[in-house]
Protein backbone atom coordinates (compact mmCIF):
# COMPACT_ATOMS: atom_id res chain seq x y z
CA UNK A 1 0.00 0.00 0.00
CA UNK A 2 1.00 3.36 -1.24
CA UNK A 3 -0.65 5.79 1.15
CA UNK A 4 0.99 8.42 3.07
CA UNK A 5 1.06 10.92 6.16
CA UNK A 6 0.44 13.79 6.06
CA UNK A 7 2.81 16.39 8.36
CA UNK A 8 1.69 20.65 9.22
CA UNK A 9 4.62 22.68 8.52
CA UNK A 10 4.76 24.82 11.37
CA UNK A 11 8.04 26.83 9.93
CA UNK A 12 9.73 26.52 6.65
CA UNK A 13 12.83 26.43 7.92
CA UNK A 14 14.03 29.83 7.20
CA UNK A 15 14.48 31.06 10.07
CA UNK A 16 16.30 28.21 11.82
CA UNK A 17 13.30 26.58 13.51
CA UNK A 18 11.97 23.77 10.89
CA UNK A 19 8.97 21.73 12.92
CA UNK A 20 7.03 19.18 11.39
CA UNK A 21 3.66 18.21 13.23
CA UNK A 22 1.58 14.90 12.14
CA UNK A 23 -1.64 15.74 10.99
CA UNK A 24 -2.91 11.87 9.40
CA UNK A 25 -1.29 8.79 9.11
CA UNK A 26 -2.21 6.46 6.25
CA UNK A 27 -3.21 9.17 3.93
CA UNK A 28 -5.34 8.04 0.28
CA UNK A 29 -7.00 10.74 -1.11
CA UNK A 30 -5.80 14.59 -0.99
CA UNK A 31 -8.86 16.72 -2.13
CA UNK A 32 -7.20 20.42 -2.35
CA UNK A 33 -10.29 23.33 -3.17
CA UNK A 34 -10.03 27.06 -2.26
CA UNK A 35 -10.37 27.03 1.58
CA UNK A 36 -8.27 24.17 2.47
CA UNK A 37 -7.49 20.19 1.85
CA UNK A 38 -9.45 17.55 2.43
CA UNK A 39 -7.41 14.37 3.75
CA UNK A 40 -9.16 11.05 3.48
CA UNK A 41 -6.72 8.28 5.12
CA UNK A 42 -7.51 4.44 3.93
CA UNK A 43 -9.55 3.73 6.70
CA UNK A 44 -12.21 6.16 5.88
CA UNK A 45 -11.63 8.82 8.29
CA UNK A 46 -11.40 12.47 7.02
CA UNK A 47 -10.03 15.64 8.17
CA UNK A 48 -10.66 19.22 6.46
CA UNK A 49 -7.47 21.54 7.12
CA UNK A 50 -7.25 25.21 6.17
CA UNK A 51 -3.87 25.00 4.12
CA UNK A 52 -2.69 24.37 0.86
CA UNK A 53 -0.07 21.64 -0.31
CA UNK A 54 3.51 22.67 0.02
CA UNK A 55 5.25 19.55 -1.46
CA UNK A 56 4.85 15.79 -1.57
CA UNK A 57 7.96 13.24 -0.83
CA UNK A 58 6.07 10.07 -2.38
CA UNK A 59 8.67 7.65 -1.76
CA UNK A 60 9.25 9.04 2.05
CA UNK A 61 5.29 8.58 1.72
CA UNK A 62 5.05 12.31 3.12
CA UNK A 63 2.87 14.78 2.51
CA UNK A 64 3.88 18.32 3.53
CA UNK A 65 1.17 21.25 3.80
CA UNK A 66 1.30 24.60 5.51
CA UNK A 67 -1.91 26.52 6.82
CA UNK A 68 -3.10 29.36 4.78
CA UNK A 69 -1.74 32.92 6.32
CA UNK B 1 8.75 2.31 -4.02
CA UNK B 2 5.44 4.36 -3.77
CA UNK B 3 5.88 6.88 -6.65
CA UNK B 4 2.96 7.69 -8.56
CA UNK B 5 2.16 8.72 -12.01
CA UNK B 6 0.78 12.00 -12.86
CA UNK B 7 -2.22 12.73 -15.11
CA UNK B 8 -3.18 16.05 -16.93
CA UNK B 9 -7.14 15.92 -15.92
CA UNK B 10 -8.19 17.81 -19.13
CA UNK B 11 -12.27 17.68 -18.40
CA UNK B 12 -13.61 17.33 -15.02
CA UNK B 13 -16.28 15.60 -16.52
CA UNK B 14 -19.21 17.12 -15.76
CA UNK B 15 -20.08 17.93 -19.64
CA UNK B 16 -19.58 14.20 -20.47
CA UNK B 17 -16.02 13.62 -21.74
CA UNK B 18 -13.56 13.33 -19.47
CA UNK B 19 -9.84 12.54 -19.89
CA UNK B 20 -6.43 11.99 -18.61
CA UNK B 21 -3.07 12.22 -20.21
CA UNK B 22 -0.03 10.57 -18.50
CA UNK B 23 2.19 13.83 -17.97
CA UNK B 24 5.17 12.03 -15.93
CA UNK B 25 5.81 8.38 -14.92
CA UNK B 26 7.26 7.44 -11.27
CA UNK B 27 6.81 10.92 -9.33
CA UNK B 28 8.74 11.25 -6.60
CA UNK B 29 8.82 15.06 -5.39
CA UNK B 30 5.95 16.99 -6.16
CA UNK B 31 6.65 20.87 -5.40
CA UNK B 32 4.07 23.53 -6.06
CA UNK B 33 4.33 27.58 -6.22
CA UNK B 34 2.34 29.85 -7.52
CA UNK B 35 3.03 29.26 -10.93
CA UNK B 36 2.67 25.86 -11.34
CA UNK B 37 3.59 22.65 -10.11
CA UNK B 38 7.19 21.39 -10.19
CA UNK B 39 7.58 17.36 -10.95
CA UNK B 40 10.60 15.20 -9.88
CA UNK B 41 10.66 11.74 -11.06
CA UNK B 42 12.87 8.95 -9.03
CA UNK B 43 14.80 9.31 -11.69
CA UNK B 44 15.43 12.81 -11.26
CA UNK B 45 13.62 13.82 -14.62
CA UNK B 46 11.43 17.46 -14.02
CA UNK B 47 8.95 18.75 -15.27
CA UNK B 48 7.55 22.06 -15.03
CA UNK B 49 3.29 22.07 -15.34
CA UNK B 50 1.54 25.08 -15.09
CA UNK B 51 -1.33 24.01 -13.14
CA UNK B 52 -2.24 23.07 -9.87
CA UNK B 53 -3.30 19.86 -8.09
CA UNK B 54 -6.44 18.92 -8.52
CA UNK B 55 -6.30 15.30 -6.40
CA UNK B 56 -4.11 12.79 -5.37
CA UNK B 57 -4.85 9.17 -4.98
CA UNK B 58 -2.26 7.46 -3.18
CA UNK B 59 -2.95 4.18 -2.98
CA UNK B 60 -3.68 3.73 -6.69
CA UNK B 61 -0.40 5.99 -7.42
CA UNK B 62 -2.34 8.18 -9.05
CA UNK B 63 -1.84 12.33 -8.78
CA UNK B 64 -4.56 14.83 -11.06
CA UNK B 65 -3.09 18.15 -12.35
CA UNK B 66 -5.57 20.76 -13.89
CA UNK B 67 -4.06 23.16 -15.72
CA UNK B 68 -4.58 26.51 -14.98
CA UNK B 69 -7.13 28.79 -16.49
Amino acid sequence: MCEANAYLIENDGKSGKPGETLLMEAVDKVEPDEEGILLVSIFGEQKFIKGHIHSLSLVDHKIYIKLKP
